[in-house]
């Protein structure tokens, strides 16, 4: 193994990371918001607890009122004056309205002088929720929209309809006030409408279209919920101002920024990958066997979140198999290296964030008695880079803002 | 379709592949080529007929003989003095051996002052080969590596010894003549040994690793070709001066040459692409979507050889395949756009060289009734693409250097 570039890519990724936690990104999110009125936290989400911690530590004083809606187990402790829930997901449960009940009390009769600040992270979809139908006539109309095969636009036009919070709607529920939407984004290219179903972002969509869709698929749905399809969603707000602190663009940014600190010219490629993950780690190796005998230190970003297909019962994540699949057309190089680590830190269901390979790691694998087509095709690109020393553990990190992989060219 | 830039992508694709044709690389090749003494061609490989022709007309004077060995149906007339045979490919027959034999019939006895204008195109190691040990016992071998599953350089290391022009002997028995070998690449990377088995290029495989070889694998081998395999091959050749004049990086050369002719700043990504071309389409639209919002005009390369697997009962390519999954990564782009063309104008068993995609194609697709999913999964590219005007139609061109994928940015 090439001890130096491990060094740096596993910097180059704990530094991109560390940009983007909670933390740290709601806390430069809020320099500066200094708001005159009463200020009533809300924040919902898989990091709704770690952003609200942050928000009350730089807030300069006490917030007027508070709610956490969070995934289970997700509450580490008492925020002061935040009531915190935890609720069910992906599928919301009793205690994912409750939470939402709380959040809508806390927000009711605001004034013109007030501010609403929500803080919104991935997972917010299901935490935050108030049905306008029956929860299971809404449960019924989420499977038959996956059952018809509607894709994720088709599926919120519907749905953002059958909630008295998306779409929108909870920034118009929060009105006359004002609402300072801070936003932890894991979806590629940061559709705001989309983030946990945009509860605080203006809706492109149409009754109209919705209308089709449920015709187009002909949806069995009570008169109630045909009555919600014909309703229409905000198309402006005037009363928001949104940040978008963590993304995956973030990342990117993040990672080559590091690179550059330690000698790396960083090239982004894309900030929106989502092909398949060893095809994505086989383009990467030939990007950088191209460019190592230029002779200058170079550092090529790709963020995103690939794909896996399960063919085999073995033990991996994305990012390991994008590096495994990598070392075949990285053998045999002397300064050129890959790293591909989740954000969140855990990569699959494993404890690795994600793996790293160089040119000497073919070598090791089969010294090992690996083959990495063989591996590739069991899914097991976790005991195939834990033989070599390829893992890259971080632990649970806190943040979900995709993955990012670096492929590095160093010193000849 | 933006038919600025289909213009442009085309254009930039035509002038590439022109610039690897055999003629005019092949002219290129013998500028300044002034040779004293007597000048026998040997010409074999696919594009050996092309190659030959240019050669004698570039020549200041007519050869001192010559033959060429190609396919079957690639003598497409006479050339002055020069003897023209067709052969079995990719499976080598009697008249590889034939024309093989009246190569070396012409190479023997030279002199010092002889010049072997060595011209070499892919294929020709079925094209060009002389047994040392029986035709059906090759045969055999090949059987028994390739069912093995050794790997191309195990192979390449057993057959080499097993020739007589292999591996640098052809180069050892023109000595002490010079050969002048032109090589027209079509294996990623250009590795001289392995275009064609390395007919005059030294050997780096040893007789040590061929019996490792045969032993690993149990090979079933006469006690002649046990022999031949502890036979050394060259490892140097002082009598050989050698030119690659195509080669999927001159053809990645070529088109950022015209990219920027056009206005466009090329970014190579790679010469030796060789994933799933559907994947590899889809990483290209990433990164043309990542890129499409930055206001300059771009031009992302990427040479090299996909492939595709089938699953499908329908008609395409591997350049038809990755334009079509680059249409739903640029939906909506207004100036973006992908082509990918394989330099021999002939991609996959169609009449196209490959395919064109851009921002309205997806939108196109969906007018047409085609769902880009469906298509790939039957590899039927080859009509969606022809549905939507996205075939790109060269004619067979003469050369195969690989293929070439160019993504642009437009203007906004």
């Amino acid at each position: 193994m090439n001890q130096k570039l491990r060094t740096d890519a596993e910097d180059i990724a704990r530094s991109a990371i560390e940009a983007v936690k909670p933390d740290e990104a709601v806390k430069r999110a809020l320099t500066g918001f200094r708001p005159e009125g009463r200020v009533f936290l809300a924040a919902v989400g898989k990091a709704a607890w770690q952003m609200a911690q942050a928000a009350v530590r730089e807030l300069p004083r006490p917030v007027d009122g508070g709610v956490v809606v969070t995934k289970y187990g997700h509450v580490l402790g008492d925020i002061p004056g935040v009531a915190c829930y935890e609720a069910g997901h992906p599928v919301p449960d009793e205690n994912s309205f409750r939470g939402t009940e709380a959040v809508l009390e806390l927000t009711r009769n605001l004034l013109p002088t007030d501010t609403v600040l929500f803080l919104l992270s991935g997972g917010g979809s299901a935490l935050f929720e108030q049905p306008l139908i029956p929860a299971e006539e809404l449960q019924d109309v989420t499977k038959q929209l996956l059952a018809c095969g509607a894709d994720i636009v088709e599926m919120n036009t519907i749905r953002k309809r059958l909630s008295g919070v998306k779409g929108g709607r909870f920034a118009l529920y929060c009105a006359p006030a004002q609402v300072e939407a801070v936003v932890l984004s894991d979806i590629l290219g940061d559709p705001l409408d989309m983030i946990a179903s945009g509860p605080a972002a203006a809706d492109p969509s149409t009754a109209e279209q919705a209308r089709a869709i449920a015709e187009k698929y002909a949806l069995r749905l009570s008169e109630t919920a045909w009555g919600c399809l014909d309703k229409e969603t905000p198309k402006t707000l005037d009363n928001v101002r949104t940040q978008i602190i963590g993304s995956v663009r973030e990342l990117c940014r993040a990672a080559a920024e590091r690179c550059r600190e330690l000698g790396y010219e960083p090239v982004l490629l894309t900030d929106r990958l989502d092909c398949e993950a060893r095809e994505a780690g086989r383009f990467l190796a030939a990007v950088l066997g191209t460019h190592a005998g230029e002779g200058k230190k170079l550092a090529f970003l790709a963020g995103g979140e690939t794909v896996v297909h399960l063919t085999g019962p073995g033990l991996g994540g994305r990012n390991q198999e994008l590096a495994l699949a990598a070392s075949t057309g990285l053998a045999g190089l002397s300064n050129a290296a890959l790293i591909s680590v989740g954000s969140d830190g855990t990569d699959g269901p494993t404890d690795a964030a994600g793996g790293y390979v160089d040119g000497d790691t073919l070598a090791a694998l089969k010294a090992a008695g690996l083959n990495v087509y063989e591996v590739l095709a069991d899914n097991d690109a976790y005991h195939a880079l834990e033989a070599v020393g390829g893992l890259i553990k971080t632990g649970p990190t806190g943040t979900n803002v995709n993955d990012v992989s670096i492929g590095l060219i160093g010193e000849a």
